[in-house]
């Protein structure tokens, strides 16, 4: 294992960028994967409630049809890992119910200590406002693990690439999803730069630091 | 400078948790908030766009007031650094020209030779099908900058609450924002955790990552 001093934490996300090339021969670790699969499995969400499911595509044929609704995009057959994000399509009482039960199991509680804060996320996401933009709500979650994933894969010194521009419709019917509750919302490569990349070598570019963090 | 070593960076997301009470007492160091800054800085967004402003707010009597319009969590007073996330609420042609001729910029290259991914990104963004839902768009990619830096929180042994169930336009009014083209989306506090606080001794509640990461 090589040791990351808390100084080269910026270092490595100025070192990560959009990985337009990756090298098809280099693989994660299983190791290096692990971490990254917890990271996606430990990620912060609204409520806890995690309302996504992270597929895993490995297998050739898949790559290579989701690649055709990606801009043919070359990165999702030659990175080493494709996870494709997807999120709840609507949320349920059972769904909330299936989490409240999973707390007082790891927490060792009974569910009827839990019967508050089932009422608040009820009514919040399932009989409030907030339901009728649950699939808003669900991908932004989602983009919070995206984060957490890319910036965990910075400082592995891992290579990605987020893909926003994907066909969702596309992932969807090829994946199996149309009947599912859950839908794509976007994708990451993860791998290792190929060294004919040229982008590794382009600036990274970011408005001045005081035009995005004002003090008040 | 404490050193990290890879398998830390799983332990440090377990460690991690939504704070509900910190020690009012306990400021970052700024070597700790400049790296924190850094990581809104340098986080990724879709096409590079960085559609968003961070509002730190320090001042007693704007936190007293965002205090009221976040359900009175007594976090938004007692962190050490409280940040708010806005995003655009339209997308401009004025607004990408204004990144485009950054890239130039950092890049010292002409703008004409960026003409073709200026017309992507209008074609999409301004012109195109993603324009009527700019906003949500936008809050998605702060939702990236959200998990970036509650994960580099967390490698750097600081604490955070992310709120999402505050009155955004409760913080517009208090933060001046109602006729600028930014809006209140969620916030963060950061600081470190009260010895109080009982939640910090609760088991993580996550789902099996068998039921939230799938092979295909």
């Amino acid at each position: 294992m090589t040791i990351t001093s808390e100084i080269e934490l910026t270092a490595q996300l100025k070192w990560r960028y959009a990985c337009k090339a990756f090298d098809p021969t280099q693989k994660l670790t299983s190791e290096q994967w692990t971490m990254l699969a917890e990271s996606l499995h430990l990620s912060p969400s609204s409520y806890g409630l995690q309302p996504w499911k992270f597929l895993v595509v490995q297998t050739t044929e898949l790559r290579r049809e989701l690649r055709l609704a990606s801009w043919n995009q070359g990165q999702v057959e030659d990175c080493s890992h494709f996870v494709v994000f997807t999120t709840l399509k609507t949320m349920s009482e059972d769904y909330v119910n299936h989490y409240i039960q999973q707390i007082a199991t790891v927490r060792n509680v009974d569910v009827s200590t839990l019967e508050g804060y089932r009422q608040m996320i009820l009514g919040s996401l399932v009989n409030g406002d907030r339901s009728s933009t649950i699939q808003h709500w669900a991908q932004r979650q989602a983009y919070i693990a995206m984060g957490t994933l890319l910036t965990t894969a910075a400082y592995l010194k891992v290579d990605t690439c987020p893909l926003e521009g994907i066909s969702a419709q596309d992932y969807d019917r090829i994946l199996g999803l149309e009947t599912s509750n859950y839908g794509t919302v976007a994708a990451v490569a993860l791998g290792f730069r190929s060294a004919d990349d040229k982008y590794q070598h382009a600036p990274k570019v970011r408005f001045d630091i005081n035009e995005v963090i004002e003090y008040q």
